[in-house]
């Protein structure tokens, strides 16, 4: 059984947007154990995208479209596949129903185009869309399989690793690809690469590095008849990898640092709290991500501004003006005041210059110090990052979470 | 003229990596005023990837391949575009020369398949390849063009905007498509649509939209002889928009809401602090993610705990009990507060629940409180949003920053 993976929309086709659905898609499908023989990207354009589609089906068993489900007259991909089927559409009057109720319930006014996202081809049964007003389709008809998904992340996500993926494992009925990622910080793809070196030749199952900001990610990939089977597969390779790489590996799959490091402190019954200046809240952003981060993020500071540092965490006046907001001192007396004013056990205090100019301390850009203040003691470090504004501050808030992991590990 | 672009590797199609050539080739098409009507990624396999070729060559003009040159047997695009070419395969004697001196000098033993990337189908001319060892080629046969670009990132960004695309604006003897994008909030996609439908029709230039969280993209596109001509064509649909959408339109193309806040801040020698509960730093995160956001933004509170609450802001104890802590009148102690300890001209309170759980105040998910303390008065507006933890978010700052916008609007 092989598959085809149709993405619509012109501004994918002309680039001004990267198409992130169709890779997570193909990963779908080949954990399903469904061969991805052809991925294709097609604009807004009728005639063009109904002749993919009916390319593709004449060349592959299952169709997956992405995108082109919405309420406007550039979404023609319900309409195109039902061309390509040879269907009729016809209107489902409980989706009709809900959207009515769901435009007026947040008093928009009711456009007759919006009635185009309660149709659907004859041969689809509807996959339901929690999170947005278009809902998917599942084909079946002459022996192929149509499955169409929405554009909006928020709608694709929920949809293809939910009930997407469950009509693909049921169609396949046998035979997995199964992946496991192990997340590593601390050490660089190269290093990593040389330290699991011996593992890379193994043909089944395969590992792989992949750089990341700030982490490496070790993609280890079994074939088997079954998922457990191949999980069994993968136990001994992790296990060979755990014990070269100790307590660098930090988690596997959809784990990140940030709920790493939540788990830590809620199992210790400890709680963080943060005093920001260059990364303007997105350490806090990034800690309180995760759901239930509460009972151990408990907050902080965003002090932009000399003014707010002072006022906010009564970091010392003469500090600012001796050494600079962006200076040791000054990091330690943010990560200070946030543990005493916000009663965290751990807090961690970051100042910089995330760039593009030179600010008016005249520190370089990309220089960076991160303090945490711990119940013991407080450490801080100078780091200096590379690349524009936005991976600056990323690469900043990785560190600072790395770096709250190493005292974590160190003071058991 | 019309171009497709095929991608080539099992690595992409599989989805172990993210095609970002592909989007780069394409707005390098555009600038040069070639239409790409059709992208396609295939794998590492001779049969499927010769007739994908042959059959792009059969609808386009100009077909470009990105990857599959290099010196392993996975790499065939070389050979395979010779095939659907129907071109033989030659050796280039200085290519091959100046290899063997490159492995030579770097101590690397010659493998006869590296002798492979000496070679080209014989209506090619060899692209200069100074990052690596494979040249890229450029064929002309039968009134059809074909281009090869590398994979690696370096040596394909290199030779993408370099000598390929000066290949492509000379092939297309001049003409441009130019797309500029303005940006909307406080209207939905098919609001947008309806309002601007009649000019929706036009080809040259076209209007299209696109819903993006919270807000809709208009995107302008026009062809014409050169950048300032298309330009200028579309200097009047834009002024026609702005009519019909007035101030509902807040800025163009790169353009950001939290940039269009901090520049009518900046402009009023105003001045703003956020109270962030259940966005955790994010709406902090964006208001500082624009360079020289400090003269407006001043910081903030992440008061992710209710002890956070009183401790950092003040926010009465009775109130949390009363009200719970997902409520208007906690929304507003806590912009109240933020405006106060940060002796800010606005500020924001946020207080929701993100979900996914039901929190302990029995708030359904989805439900948020968004208020705004001005100068002369306090504002809370109440919002209930669907979708993931990772979407509510992005909209509660979406919409607190629009709620801002439309305060400053009002108050000129």
């Amino acid at each position: 059984m092989v598959a085809e993976i149709v993405s619509v929309g012109t501004e994918l086709l002309l680039g001004q947007i990267v198409d992130t659905h169709a890779p997570v898609m193909a990963r779908i499908l080949a954990e399903c154990g469904i061969g991805c023989t052809r991925r294709v990207t097609v604009g807004d354009n009728w005639d063009r995208l109904v002749r993919t589609l009916k390319e593709a089906l004449d060349r592959a068993d299952v169709l997956i479209t992405i995108g082109g489900l919405g309420p406007t007259v550039d979404d023609l991909t319900r309409d195109a596949i039902a061309a390509a089927l040879g269907d009729e559409l016809e209107t489902v009057p409980e989706v009709e129903a809900r959207l009515r109720e769901f435009f007026s319930s947040r008093g928009i006014s009711w456009a007759e185009s919006t009635a185009r996202q309660a149709q659907k081809p004859t041969s689809a049964q509807l996959i339901d869309n929690p999170n947005g007003t278009a809902p998917g389709l599942f084909c079946q008809k002459n022996g192929k399989v149509v499955i169409a998904l929405p554009g909006p992340k928020g709608e694709f996500d929920p949809m293809a690793y939910g009930p997407v993926k469950e009509h693909l494992s049921r169609l396949q009925g046998g035979g997995v690809i199964h992946s496991r990622v192990l997340r590593i910080v601390g050490m660089g793809e190269s290093g990593v690469e040389e330290k699991v070196r011996h593992l890379m030749d193994a043909e089944n199952p395969t590992v792989a590095p992949y750089a990341q900001t700030g982490e490496v990610h070790l993609r280890l990939t079994a074939k088997a008849a079954n998922r457990d089977e191949a999980s069994k597969m993968l136990d001994p390779v992790e296990a060979q990898i755990r014990d070269i790489l100790g307590t660098m590996v930090y988690g596997i799959d959809g784990m990140t640092i940030e709920a790493a490091v939540i788990d830590m402190l809620r199992e210790r019954g400890e709680t963080v709290a943060v005093a920001e200046s260059m990364t303007g809240g997105e350490l806090g952003a990034r800690l309180s991500s995760t759901s239930g981060s509460s009972s151990s993020f408990v907050g902080g500071a965003i002090v932009y501004t000399m003014a707010a540092k002072e006022a906010a965490l009564g970091v010392d006046d003469h500090l600012l003006k001796e050494f600079g907001p962006v200076s040791e001192p000054v990091a330690i007396a943010l990560a200070r005041g946030a543990k005493e004013r916000f009663g965290a056990d751990y807090a961690i205090g970051i100042t910089g210059n995330a760039g593009p100019t030179v600010d008016v301390d005249n520190k370089p850009v990309g220089l960076l110090y991160i303090a945490i203040a711990t119940p013991y003691s407080i450490q801080c470090h100078e780091h200096r990052f590379r690349g524009i504004r936005e991976d600056i501050r990323r690469r900043a808030t990785q560190q600072a979470l790395t770096q709250l992991r190493n005292l974590l590990l160190a003071v058991q």
